[in-house]
């Protein structure tokens, strides 16, 4: 996806959140602003909002030197997941589509504000976010949430490759990473974390604290953008995404970098801003699941 | 008050819009977005956000050579408004405190999105604006809400100068003045607008357009910025505005501009921002009627 014009304002609140979460001062706040005023004229708005969130954050962190300013987000995140985890299985082992629980509670950890919440607010928060309002809205419209074709592809596919977005989200990918084994625990699933700190993106150390290790394989994508850049990815793993029969990507991010990627790729988010509501052709808040292709091919 | 750092990602935001609505393509858009990136630097964060924004509504009427971008949105605005002008005048006369009602239409007049409405969409959104849960708040938070000091104040003031705000809202000031000269014919109102165009704001034409006229004397405040500066104003404008007994200062501009006044000012105005909510200490959408003066006074 390219940048939309009405990114810009937030990449200006973006910038301003990282300082604060590095525990800058209002004059370095200020600072990282004017920087980023003053790489704005080079921004190129046929780059994805994720190649030119990367710029912003690095540039935040070298005026903080805070090298990962969400590690103690990160590390709550993870913990208040971990805490919920025997309810989100559960409410899976309750269902009458494990499957389909497991997804939409992959979705669902995608917008967990984790911020300054407990495990009781987070099951809460989670309740909300897979209410019956959100379930009317995929019954309604299966372009934007195309469970069957998602299921087919799963179905043949043997390797996997998962595309991780936030720590604490990744609990809720281990629930889902669960069924899919469950259905076929000789699926090869390889999960796919940033190299470096970026915002609150998992890395491969909150994989291993949230337990995915045991079920999949846990790679780095080599590269630290807020999303799946596949020209900043390393050899390695652009090898086993071409390989992979099976893409999962999840959150915005993953998407805003690769919804116009060649291959077939199942995108597992919330619409969570204007932009990605529009260019998606939902509303925000939409809970979405579909392949470009798929997408595209109930068009034609 | 002064601009908070929250404000500048929202200064790019109004610039965008501001260049839309004077249908600039998208170079042009982004190369507004580079001119405000370049004067960032120079934002002094002392000064209150209408003078940051006076700066960003020139450059964007300068780049654009558009001198009224809102000029259609504000005649609609007031056509729109006229036609539910008999509706609010019902609603006053068959209110328990007419006074209190004009009041609380004066300032839900401030935030109707007057965009793509139809005269019955604005009764609808006005309803919902004026709904129970809003009074419930006025009632639990006498510091936000103090109409008895408003009341007091009007009824010992012989002139009273009125800053008005958007153009459309202009209608619902005319409910509120008719009110007060129902009690008192002979109270002098003065109804200052801007004195050139600047977003939606009222200018002298709008307030004939909607009948102020008949009631008080229509005057500019000498200014083309979003909220009335006082070092920016005409010296006529400075000589009423000392000498009026009263000041009742309209939207959430005037306040930023003058919440630090030496004397005393009631503000109307519905909290529309996080920034705004956080200064006055209150919740975003909250219905605000109070003199600092007073909130002071109540605070020590």
């Amino acid at each position: 996806m390219k940048t939309y014009l009405d990114c810009i304002p937030c990449f200006f609140k973006q910038a301003l959140e990282s300082a604060r979460m590095a525990g800058a001062g209002k004059k370095t706040q200020k600072r990282i602003l004017n920087e980023v005023a003053a790489i704005l004229p080079e921004f190129s708005l046929t780059s994805s909002p994720p190649e030119i969130g990367r710029d912003i954050y690095r540039l935040a962190r070298e005026i903080t030197k805070k090298d990962d300013p969400y590690l103690k987000i990160k590390d709550k995140s993870n913990k208040l997941a971990l805490g919920i985890y025997n309810k989100l299985k559960k409410k899976v082992e309750h269902s009458h589509d494990r499957l389909l629980t497991a997804v939409e509670l992959a979705i669902a950890g995608n917008i967990i504000d984790y911020g300054v919440k407990n495990s009781l607010d987070v099951s809460a928060e989670l309740a909300k976010i897979l209410n019956e309002e959100n379930k009317v809205i995929k019954e309604e419209n299966k372009e934007i949430f195309d469970y069957v074709r998602f299921k087919s592809a799963l179905k043949i596919a043997k390797t996997i490759l998962y595309l991780a977005d936030n720590a604490g989200e990744t609990v809720f990918d281990r629930v889902l990473i669960e069924e899919i084994k469950r259905i076929d625990k000789d699926k090869r699933i390889i999960y796919a974390v940033k190299e470096k700190p970026v915002i609150n993106d998992a890395l491969i150390k909150d994989a291993y604290v949230c337990g995915i290790d045991k079920l999949a394989e846990v790679v780095s994508s080599g590269s630290d953008a807020p999303g799946t850049i596949l020209s900043l990815c390393s050899k390695e793993f652009l090898s086993m995404y071409r390989k992979a029969d099976m893409v999962i990507s999840k959150g915005q991010g993953n998407f805003e970098a690769l919804s116009d990627a060649r291959r077939e790729i199942f995108f597992l988010f919330m619409a969570k801003c204007p932009v990605i509501a529009q260019d998606v052709g939902c509303r925000v808040g939409d809970v979405i699941l579909f392949s470009h292709r798929g997408k595209r091919e109930k068009h034609n």
